[in-house]
C-alpha cells in the first residue's frame, strides 16, 4: 500500500469533507503505527476546541439511548456532535454491535452529527493508542462535543471513558442493583451518575444506594493515586432520565456544562494539562505492549532474553519487568 | 508499618501454613511495590509446578458454577486446587461479589482447596502486577492447579484470563447469544469453549454459532500479533456442561489435560517461555502506569514536562509518548 496522502486529507477534513474524516479515522484505527503518528502530529495543532464526554455502564442500562438523547439535546442548542462508540468486539465479527447503533439512526440525516464505531483489535494496547488519535481527528474536524461511549464495564472500558473531561456512568434499576453498583472502579471515575429507566420500579432505591456509596466514598476514599488532577469542588450529582422519551436529558446537558465550568474554575493544572497527562500515559502503555509484541528493534530481543531467564528461574518476572523498564527516565 | 518478614512467611508457606499463604497474598495485593517485588523474587525459584487455567465469560453464564464443579472434578483425581477470582469491583465496596463466592463454599472444609478473591484497585496497572505475583505465591504453596477466574468481559479481564496456560471461555444460551459471542477478543483467547446451562433452550444453536465463528476464524483470521507462542495443533473444542449438576465437567477436566499436552508437544518455545513473555509484558505495562502516576523519580517529571508541551500544542501526544519511551531498548 502506498503511503496515504495525509496532507491532502487534512485539507479536505478542515473543509468539512465527511469522506476525508472517515478515511482519517480508518487510518488511525487500522493503519501502521507510523501512519497513525503522522496523522496525530499533523492534526494536533488544530485541536483543543472540543469538549470530551465519556459514557460508560453495564449492558442493558440504555447507554446508547442516553447517548442518542444527549445528542438531540446538544443539537437543540446548536452544538455539533461526534460519537465514538468503542466496542470490545471481535475482529471476526467486524466490530460494531449493530442493534445498539441502530438507535442512533435518528441522527443519520443530520450533517452536524457524526457516529463512528471502533472495535478493539485483539488487545488493549492498540485501542489505547487508537482512541486518542480518533478523538483528535474528530476534534480537528471541528465538532463541539465528542462523546466517547464504551460498551461494557471492564477496567479498560472504564479507563477509556475516563480519558474524557467529563465521565458519565449510566445505571438502571432492576439489573441486580447492588452488584451492578459494585462493578466499579466505575464509581471512582464518575463525574456524573445517571439513573436511566427512572420510570421503572427500583429507581428510587438505586439512587439511594448510589448516594450512600458516593457519600461513603467522599468521606473515606483516598483520592485515586493515578489522577493527580486539579482539586475540583465537585460532588458527582445523580440525575434521573428516561432516555427513550428524552426525559431528564436537558438537565443532563446542563450538568455537563456545569462540570466543565467547575474544571476550568479549579485551582491547579488546567483541563488541557490533565487530559494531556492521561493521554500520554495511555498511549505510552499501549505502545510499550505493541513494541514488545513485535519483532523489530532491541526491545523484543531484550524481552526474549529476559523471558528465557525467567523460564529457567534465574530471574523472577517482576525483576525482569524492572530491567526491561530500566532504560527509562 | 515495619517491613514484613517475608523470609519467615516463606518458610511457613512451604510448610503448608494457610495463614502465611493468606498473609503473602495480602502483601502482594496491597503492599508497596518493593514488598511485592521482594515476595516475587524470594518465591520464584519454588514455582513452576502449577498448571494455570483461566476462566472468563459474561455475567450470568455460570462461571462460578463451572469453576466450582471443575474444582470438584480435579479433587476427584487428587489434585490440589487454588482459585483466584479477580473482580473489577470497587475498593469502596470491599471487593468480592459475595453471591458468586458463596457457591464455592462446598469446598470450604477441604484443606486442599483454597479460594481467594482479588479486587482491582482503581486501575488496571495495579491488578496487572498483582495477579502474576499472587499466582506465583499459590504456585510456591504447592497447588497443582491454579484457576484464574475473572468477572466480566472487558478487554482487561480477557487479558488477565489469557495469562493462563489454558483459557476457558464460558457461555450460556439465552443471553443474547450472537451479541454475547461477538463480545470478543474473547474467542481469540479461548483454548476451550464451554456452553454451560446446556439443558436450556438454545444451547444447540449457540454451539452451532460458535462453531461457525471458530471455523471462520480458523480459516481467515491472522494469528494474534501479540502472541508469538508456539505453533500448537489445537482447534478449540466446544464442550457442553450443566455445571450446577456436574454434567460434562469430567470431560472438561480431561480436555484441560489434553490442551496442556498439546502445548508441551508443540514445536517452538515451551510453555514456560510463553508464559514468562506474557507476564513480563503485563507487569512492565502495569508498572509503567504506576510509575507515571507517582511522584518519584525522573519519569513523572518528564511526563509533566511533556504534558505541558502537549497542552500548549507544541508536541502531539503520540510523539510525547514516544519521547517518554525513547530511553528503552
Amino acid at each position: 500500500m502506498d503511503a496515504p496522502d495525509v496532507a491532502a486529507l487534512e485539507e479536505r477534513l478542515v473543509g468539512g469533507d465527511r469522506r476525508a474524516l472517515a478515511r482519517l479515522l480508518t487510518l488511525v484505527e487500522d493503519g501502521r503505527g507510523d501512519v497513525q503518528a503522522d496523522v496525530v502530529a499533523r492534526l494536533h495543532p488544530r485541536t483543543g476546541g472540543a469538549r470530551l464526554v465519556g459514557i460508560t455502564g453495564s449492558p442493558g442500562v440504555g447507554k446508547s439511548s442516553v447517548t442518542s438523547a444527549l445528542v438531540t439535546a446538544l443539537r437543540a442548542v446548536g452544538r455539533r456532535v461526534a460519537v465514538l462508540a468503542v466496542d470490545p468486539s471481535s475482529p471476526l465479527t467486524g466490530g460494531a454491535l449493530l442493534g445498539d447503533r441502530i438507535r442512533m439512526q435518528v441522527h443519520h440525516r443530520d450533517p452536524d452529527v457524526f457516529v463512528r464505531s471502533m472495535a478493539a483489535r485483539g488487545h488493549l494496547g492498540g485501542l489505547a493508542a487508537a482512541v486518542p488519535a480518533a478523538v483528535l481527528v474528530l476534534d480537528a474536524a471541528g465538532f463541539d462535543d465528542i462523546i466517547l461511549e464504551t460498551v461494557g464495564v471492564g477496567q479498560s472500558e472504564v479507563e477509556v471513558a475516563a480519558m474524557a473531561d467529563t465521565t458519565l456512568v449510566v445505571m438502571a434499576p432492576g439489573l441486580g442493583d447492588g452488584v451492578q453498583a459494585a462493578k466499579a472502579g466505575i464509581l471512582e471515575v464518575a463525574d456524573v451518575l445517571v439513573v436511566n429507566k427512572a420510570d421503572q420500579p427500583g429507581a428510587g432505591r438505586l439512587e439511594a444506594e448510589l448516594r450512600g456509596m458516593l457519600e461513603l466514598g467522599h468521606a473515606v476514599a483516598p483520592p485515586p493515586s493515578d489522577d493527580a488532577g486539579p482539586t475540583v469542588s465537585w460532588m458527582p450529582p445523580i440525575l434521573r432520565t428516561v432516555a427513550v422519551r428524552g426525559e431528564g436529558v436537558d438537565a443532563l446537558r446542563d450538568t455537563l456544562d456545569a462540570h466543565v465550568a467547575a474544571l476550568d474554575a479549579a485551582a491547579g493544572p488546567g483541563r488541557a494539562l490533565v487530559r494531556a497527562r492521561r493521554w500520554i500515559t495511555e498511549i505510552a502503555a499501549g505502545r510499550l505492549r505493541d513494541v514488545l509484541a513485535g519483532d523489530d528493534g532491541p526491545l523484543p530481543a531484550r524481552l526474549e532474553e529476559l523471558a528465557r531467564a525467567v523460564a529457567d528461574r534465574r530471574v523472577d518476572p517482576a525483576t525482569a519487568a524492572d530491567r526491561l523498564l530500566a532504560g527509562l527516565g
